[in-house]
Parts: structure tokens; C-alpha cells; sequence
């Protein structure tokens, strides 16, 4: 009848219920050599099952990140990822089924968003396991938008995990033990900081309605992942403009000075397009410039989305050599793939 | 005063009239180890200058479809890749200035896709190197959607450019002569069948507005990269249901054949979040299914954009052991990297 009233969610899906399982299964399929999907748990496994003698990262939270986290997981970064439904914590038992599954006898490290959910869930799933699994957490909380919001006690953990994932990952690949490979995650997310900022809202599937109310000519200055607030909304401005109220605040906040070095990370939110997004990381580039910030690694695309969001989020991570060299080692996962 | 009526595009913008330079400059920025912008003519060249021996391979057109072309600079693809205005072919100097910046004395292919400008203006290019540098050119027109088009005599180059770019550079990358590669070329993109939808406008940033209406019930079937239109408009169905419309035609186009071996690629139009492209990759995946037609192969992102179109397209590559090999080949471009 009226336009604004379409009998379904205009999306790419059969039934709002099913979205997560059979993108799930996609992934599968497209990449059968790398992952292999439980699908009774929702959870994407590494193909060829645990490395005896070799830590396992496990990773996992709401679906509608994507590639976070099930697109991390193959050689030298995850062994696996549990999915919950859209913006939503996956269960303990997908933990609890997950960890037991990549276990090589060398222990676990949980790798959790600071999310209330998320962290209360590993944590179960960790005491589900104990005596069996030797488990460690690392909780990422890099963004320096707010102190804390709807869904944290505490900062968020958003594009930095990202990071934590993958040098954490080569660490593991390399033989560390558990308490070095957790070491170096946690080293990872003290220096990495981020902030994003959106365009538009996003659409989860079962509800069908913009998540937020966002004017066409404003933005939301430090937004969440899940479209949940940020500091601020400004009028549409230049991206030079945007890209200062979000590098200055995780420079300022990362305390990084004149001559240090940083692996730069422009990461799309979903909705805009690649020509932006470098746009965006030239802005970053010329920001770092007039700072004396060298770039020693970049990393532009969208990593950790927000469903269709348009907009993007800076991180920062600190580089030194040995973090630089973990970053370098080979990954092959269906979204990141180097040396290999 | 009115929402509706935005101060400024609603972009990650500084200028309209400077999105591509600064894509570009940012595109340099994030991967100086792979490309360097000639900023004067508005070229990616890939870093380190003509491999003297190679055949090269130069492409381009208009931008907005990122990473296409310029994200396919780097060892075992492009060459260089020439950027128009968004959805503007680019000039004969540009490709004029790529062709000789890029001759290694082997010769030079030119990928061009099959629109009315980027075809004139490469031919023009053409001549104008004529006696100085060896040039061969071959047009792809893989878009089975629709047979002349709003900017096209014949079919369309859509999907498949990407995957003549990666096997021909392979090609190249390992020695093949320019007749050699041009056969390559040509052999693929015989091979190859597109065919996209969309399920929104995108905004050229220039005009600000939607490039075309589209009802929130209704897609457009057979969509071209500019949004111009394709076969139909039909309601919003099931994603199974609008796999069919694409994979139908493909497959019949093609000829594909019980137990025969594909390439397939599921390609994101710019606005649609990953989840849903892997959705809709099981879709295709269960139809190639019940035709007996195995994926030996498969890419699953946005290479091939408009903008922030939401929608995606299928193309599928008949594969024979050759083109498999030369698919598997090393390549490090900002976009696409294995083995490297």
C-alpha cells in the first residue's frame, strides 16, 4: 500500500530467523579449506581440527560484524568463533562447545569484546570447562568514545580486537605458551585505541527498522557497534574535520608522541563505500603528519561492521618490532590473508 | 531547515569535486609498498616501476567501484589502472601516460570494459602510443543481464573484469608473451557469465541525490554498475528466490553443464554488510547444488562496487586446470593477496 510499508526487510536473506546459520553456512561453503561450521552451535570452526601442542584462540560475540569474528579464523589468527544472533551475545554452551572443540592440549585464550554479555558468558563457559581446559581471557575495551554505555560496564571493545586477534593469533601459531600468547593480547589492547563515527543507522533483520534516528544532515560522533550512542552529534562536516574528532581524542588518550610509529586502521562500519574509506585514511595520514606519527602498518576495509551502517572508526596500535613482526606473520582466514 | 535538505552531501567528503584524487592519494598512503599515485594524471602505477620483459597490463575507468581498478595495482595483476570521475570514463592521455609509464618493452595489454567511453578512449590511447609500445587490447563484456545497454553497445564488463585482471596478470607475472596473455584474457572473459541486482540507488557524490528511485518493496533485476537499468523490477523475495533470477540466466547464457567446474563469485554491490553476501553465497551455492555443477573456486566481498549500492552480483568462470593455476598464482595488491 504505502512505500513505507514493504511486506519484508529489504535485505539479502530468507526468514529474519534464519540470517546467522545460513551465512554461516555460506561461509562454509565459500571456504570450505579454511573453516568448518557446526552449525547445532553456531560456531566456525578451523578445518583439520586442534593443533596438538598449539594455544587456541577463541573468539565470539554478536553476529552483524562481519568478517568479526567467524572471518578470522583459519591459519595464524582464530580457531574458532561463536556467533550469537545480531547484536546479540552468543551462550555459554557455544563457548563451552567451542573451546572443547579447538583444544590441543596447550590451553585457550577467550578473546572478548567488553561487552556485559559477552564477558559474563566466556566467563560461564570458562567455569564449564575448568579442570578440563586450561583457560585464559583477554577482555578488549579500545574505544575511547565513552567511559561507559548502554551495553558496558566500562569501555567498549571494538576495532582493536581486531588486531588483538591477529598478533595474538601469530603468537600462538609461532609455539607461545598460553600465558605469553595472552600476554601479547593484552599488550596489543593497551596500545591500541579507536573511535568511530556513523552516517546512517543500521537495520538488524528481525526488527526491520532503522535502529537509530539519524537527521540527514547529522552524524553520530563516536558511535558504538551496535548503533548505540557516542559523545556527540554534529552537523555533516568535511571528513578531514571527522577524522580529527576521532584521531585526536585516541592520540590524546593513547598519549602516542612526536616520532613513535602505529599500525593505522581505517575500518568501514558496513555501508560506505571503499572510495570514502580511503578518502577517510588519507585524512587520517595527513592528521598523523602534522603530529610526527609515522605509519608503520595500515589496514583499510570493513573488519568489524555494524550490519549496513555507513561511517567508519580509527585505531591506533603502537607499534614496536616485535609486535610489527607478529603482525607481518603469515594469516589465511576468509578476510585476511597474507604470506600464504 | 528541512531535513530533506542536507547543508552538504552526506559523504565521507572534503569536496565532491576532489573525492577521486584524495581516494587515490589515500590508496598511496595505506600501501606505498605496492602503488604510486602520478596524482597529474590520475593513474595508479604499481611501485618500482616497468619490469623490463613483463608484459603489462593496464586498466581503468571510471571510479565508484572500488577496489576496481586501482585496488588491483601490484605484483601479478595490474600494471596501472586509469581513474575517470566517478562514472566517467577516464582520457586517452591518462591511458596514454599509463601505457608508456608501464612498458617494460614486452608490450601492453589493455583490460577494458565494455562501455562506449572507456572502449573509444582506450582505442584512442592506442593510437596514440602506436610505434612506441606494443599494445593489445581485450574488452570484457561478461554482464548477461541485458544485451545493449544506457552506456553500452553489446553487453556490459561487470564481474568478470576482476577475475580476467587477476588470471591474465598471473600470466604476465609468470612470463607469458603479450599474445599469450591476450588470449588469456580473452579465453576468461569467454568463460565468464554476470549478472547483478540492487536493492537501493546509490548517490554519485556530484549530484548528491539517488542515481535512480527504487519503491522500499522493490529490486531491480540485471542492475548495471551505474545503477542503469537491468532486465526488470520485481518485489523483494526471498534472497533463494532472487539467487535463481541471476544464476538461471548465467548458467543458461554459459552453457554450464553437469559436472562441470566453476569459479564463483559472489560480489557485494558496495552497500550490502558481508552477512547477507554469505546468505546469499549458500543461496547460489544450493542452486549450483541441484545442477550438479561443483565450485572449485570461490571470492566472496565488494570488488566491483557502485558506490554504496545495496545489491550484489554472481558471476560465474567455467574453470579448466589452467585457469585454476593461474587463479591459485601469487598476487599482493591493495585488494587481493595470496601466496605473497
Amino acid at each position: 500500500m504505502a512505500t513505507n510499508a514493504p511486506s519484508r526487510v529489504k535485505k539479502l536473506i530468507n526468514d529474519v530467523a534464519n540470517v546467522v546459520p545460513e551465512s554461516l553456512a555460506g561461509l562454509g561453503r565459500a571456504h570450505p579449506d579454511l573453516v568448518k561450521i557446526d552449525s547445532a552451535n553456531l560456531v566456525v570452526l578451523r578445518a583439520g581440527g586442534p593443533r596438538p601442542g598449539k594455544v587456541s584462540l577463541v573468539s565470539g560475540g554478536g553476529s552483524g560484524h562481519e568478517p568479526l569474528h567467524g572471518g578470522f579464523v583459519g591459519l595464524g589468527m582464530l580457531d574458532a568463533a561463536c556467533a550469537g544472533h545480531v547484536f546479540t551475545s552468543p551462550v555459554p554452551d557455544q563457548m563451552e562447545a567451542a573451546t572443547r572443540a579447538v583444544d590441543g592440549g596447550a590451553g585457550v585464550l577467550h578473546i572478548v569484546k567488553n561487552y556485559t554479555g559477552d564477558v559474563l558468558n566466556f566467563q560461564l563457559a570458562a567455569e564449564l570447562v575448568a579442570g578440563d581446559v586450561e583457560v585464559a581471557t583477554v577482555v578488549t575495551n579500545d574505544d575511547v568514545a565513552v567511559q561507559d554505555s548502554l551495553y558496558t560496564a566500562g569501555r567498549r571493545g571494538v576495532g582493536g580486537t581486531v588486531l588483538v586477534e591477529k598478533i595474538a593469533g601469530a603468537h600462538a601459531e609461532a609455539g607461545g605458551s598460553l600465558a605469553a600468547v595472552a600476554a601479547t593480547a593484552v599488550k596489543v589492547n593497551a596500545n591500541v585505541r579507536s573511535m568511530g563515527m556513523a552516517l546512517t543507522s543500521c537495520v538488524v533483520p528481525a526488527a526491520g527498522t532503522p535502529t537509530f534516528d539519524l537527521p540527514d544532515d547529522e552524524i553520530e560522533i563516536g558511535i558504538g557497534i551496535h548503533g548505540e550512542p557516542g559523545r556527540r552529534r554534529e552537523k555533516i562536516a568535511p571528513v578531514d574535520d571527522i577524522a580529527r574528532m576521532l584521531v585526536d581524542p585516541i592520540v590524546s588518550d593513547l598519549g602516542l608522541e612526536r616520532g613513535e610509529r602505529v599500525l593505522a586502521f581505517v575500518n568501514g562500519m558496513g555501508g560506505t563505500p571503499l572510495i570514502e574509506l580511503y578518502v577517510a585514511f588519507n585524512s587520517v595520514a595527513k592528521l598523523l603528519d602534522q603530529r610526527g606519527i609515522e605509519i608503520g602498518r595500515s589496514l583499510v576495509g570493513n573488519y568489524i561492521t555494524s550490519l549496513e551502517m555507513a561511517g567508519f572508526s580509527v585505531s591506533l596500535l603502537r607499534l614496536d618490532d616485535s609486535l610489527a613482526e607478529l603482525w607481518d606473520a603469515p594469516v589465511h582466514t576468509p578476510a585476511l590473508r597474507w604470506g600464504v
